[in-house]
């Protein structure tokens, strides 16, 4: 294991609440809180025995108690950063818990970096990079499916898979560099036919794994959903009836911003990321025309476009050119309003699938269910079960995309030359981008970028 | 101690970091987490010693891994509540953790509320109304002296020193009572000169407390301040420059949202609480005419007024009017822009007391480190050392003011008619005043009430 300065942060959410967490990770940790821990007994805590705690008060250079508190100390290699780790737990305050770190790191620990927690669990070997970045997965997920993608990929089974795949492929270059190199031995030869056939049923897999990578995204990122419409069309009436689930649940847990609360959204576990619901709150209070502009750079950034239309009104020009503009996305339409009088020509809808029209009443709730469904069947082959491992990370999926290329490269040599020594080149570089994935074979500076993302105290 | 049921709740605040612990507490709390909790070694955890930790999965009932935490356990009355207690540390998500904590609701736990595990703390007799008040300002605290304060008065130092005047007069009342009815045993006599200086004595020490608790409050609380003076007058500025360092520190900590940013600042350890932040940014976007209505409203509620003058204008009549208005308030005027020629008229300043007056120029930041000093000296009587002991809850002050009318009215009635026997009501009518802090003769109700405006997990 690589000997580390020892470095400090906050690792629970800011904020005020009952606990909050200073994590302190190296070998010096626990020199460093010994300093500014007294225990009831006044005993040091240099002799600790690993997964205990102790209760006491952390002190500041005036001998003021600055908070009560426990300390835990994990024994390194079987601590998150696979280091000697010692956590202080103490009142949540802002300040109080701002207090204590600045203690530590007076006592000779340095601030940690965004995600170097992580990365030094990564650095220490107990984790792999795809295992690291599911780490961050888990903790930004939205719903129990992506949630439980992301475990999963923490687990280490996107990892192991990816293993599986590199070690065949090192198989076959092995195979191919005997039979080029000895070919007087008495080796199984490796003929350019079989080479192929190896290439195709590990292309085979590679594909089966991008396929995952589209669900996996909308998993990971949420599915960019536009809510378009002519003001008073009954978007905002729609946007509470969908919210009003989720508002009860956030209700619970005070601190949620309404911001997180407006922009996602969880429909049978798909988490869905609402383009501008500023916007359509806007449009609802102040009536002005519509912004067909607006609407339309809306619908370019969508993965979904819902449509919204007033039923008991006749389409305008303004409504037909949004209809135009939709038909190569994925849309759906709604006609709302359905408990008034019909005046809407479904002429004008000729252009429109008519599986993908729905009847609603946002404010009774009328169609929301039957909406909610059609989302996910658009989305999700089937009711999506997590799979052993599904790809979530577009990191993952460029490198699976590399790969492919790669081998697709391979068979192409073999096909047009039949000499495996080249194909065994192209079939080497498929083998690096797939340890990319798990960092095997990423450069030092892409892995610091990847953890600069991560959140602080993490 | 009492049983109680088991609870739950999460302790950490809500939002995305690196841990996020659920906290179950109560007489079944190992039961409970031993059902969803699966170790590496797979053995359980009903035989955990007390204040250690084992490392495991959370399983749903579907057998599914929720998360990888890690369990420690306190054993009453070894514990924050007093009682057998299981902390969950798991990863910091909002969902993940809600999920974990749903788990240990379905296995018989029963959600906490607001402030509920101090309340433990408190009906088991672990700590006292005032400590368990003391938990919450820490928590809240917006300043070191004002954590400080709060952090004394969590380790019971407010209480002793309200516990030593209730025994006082609980001796005087005995005192009284041993002379009304045994007159003609050779106790030394309870005369009512004696008894007249015994209160006086207590009063002034009660009277001490009481002036603590103005400066208390403002550390509590916050100093209620109100930024007021024409558009472009630099309001603005001096906002941003005051905001300057503090800006620097909260960079630092992800999350804390720009409302709290704003609305606190922190100037020589005093806590500022500035009214209608938003309100400057307007009218300095948006150039109006200056409201004055709006500016007297905010002047009402403030307990300090910065008036901002453009030293290179005159004053003109709402100028004028404002001045005449804050000249009963505290008040500070600043006069801007003295780095542009000087317009203003100082006769037109002669209601304004000089000492008040301060030259600044907010763009630059001359004249700042001036305008802080000020503010220290004009609220605080020479640099406040935090005391022993200092009132900081308005209820406590409430409960002094209380038992010193109380005991003033015990001074009336000895000087009025020399029966120290009716004197002896109003000093326990004290007695039980100063109690209401300790919670020791606070009604139940009350006391829920206290503990409903606690947060969540706390």
């Amino acid at each position: 294991m690589k000997e580390f300065d020892t470095i400090a942060a906050i690792a629970t959410p800011i904020g005020e609440g009952g606990i909050s967490i200073i994590r302190v990770s190296g070998k010096n940790c626990l020199v460093i809180v010994n300093n500014i821990f007294k225990s009831k007994n006044h005993k040091d805590i240099l002799d600790i025995k690993p997964y205990t705690m102790k209760y006491g008060n952390i002190i500041d250079s005036n001998g003021e108690t600055l908070d009560e508190v426990i300390i835990s100390f994990m024994k390194g290699p079987k601590s998150f950063t696979a280091e000697d780790t010692v956590e202080i737990n103490c009142h949540g305050g802002i300040l109080v818990t701002k207090m204590i770190l600045e203690e530590v790191l007076k006592n000779g620990a340095r601030l940690a970096e965004p995600g170097e927690f992580t990365k030094r669990a990564f650095l220490n070997g107990r984790i792999d990079l795809s295992q690291a970045e599911a780490v961050m997965d888990i903790i930004t997920s939205k719903t129990e499916k992506s949630m439980k993608a992301a475990m999963m990929q923490a687990e280490g089974r996107v990892s192991k898979e990816i293993n599986r795949l590199r070690t065949k492929l090192l198989e076959i270059i092995a195979h191919i560099e005997a039979t080029v190199d000895y070919p007087e031995d008495d080796l199984e030869e490796m003929t350019s036919e079989k080479t192929y056939e190896e290439i195709s049923k590990i292309l085979k897999e590679i594909n089966e794994l991008i396929l995952t990578a589209d669900e996996g995204k909308i998993l990971r990122e949420g599915l960019k959903t536009a809510i378009v419409g002519k003001p008073n069309v009954g978007k905002s009436s729609l946007l509470n009836s969908l919210l009003e689930e989720k508002r009860a649940i956030v209700t619970e847990v005070a601190g949620t911003t309404r911001d997180v609360i407006e922009e996602h959204l969880n429909i049978a576990g798909i988490p869905i990321k609402l383009i501008d619901t500023a916007g359509i709150r806007e449009t609802e209070d102040i009536v002005e025309k519509i912004g067909v502009e607006k609407s339309k750079k809306k619908i370019e950034e969508a993965d979904l476009i819902i449509f919204m239309l007033d039923s008991s009104e006749s389409l305008d020009e303004k409504d037909l050119e949004i209809i135009k503009y939709i038909k190569n996305k994925k849309y759906i339409v709604l006609l709302n309003k359905v408990d008034l009088p019909k005046k809407l020509d479904f002429n004008d809808l000729r252009d429109i699938e008519s599986k993908n029209i729905i009847e609603i009443s946002a404010k009774s709730g009328f169609g929301t269910q039957k909406l909610k469904e059609k989302i996910e069947k658009m989305f999700f082959r089937g009711d999506i079960k997590i799979k052993e491992y599904i790809i979530t990370n577009t990191r993952h999926k460029a490198a699976l995309i590399r790969a492919k290329i790669n081998l697709e490269d391979a068979e192409l040599a073999i096909k047009n030359t039949s000499a495996i020594d080249l194909a065994s080149i192209d079939i080497r570089n498929a083998w690096h981008s797939l340890g990319e994935i798990t960092g095997d074979t990423l450069e030092e500076d892409l892995i610091d970028k990847i953890f600069k993302d991560f959140c602080l105290g993490k």
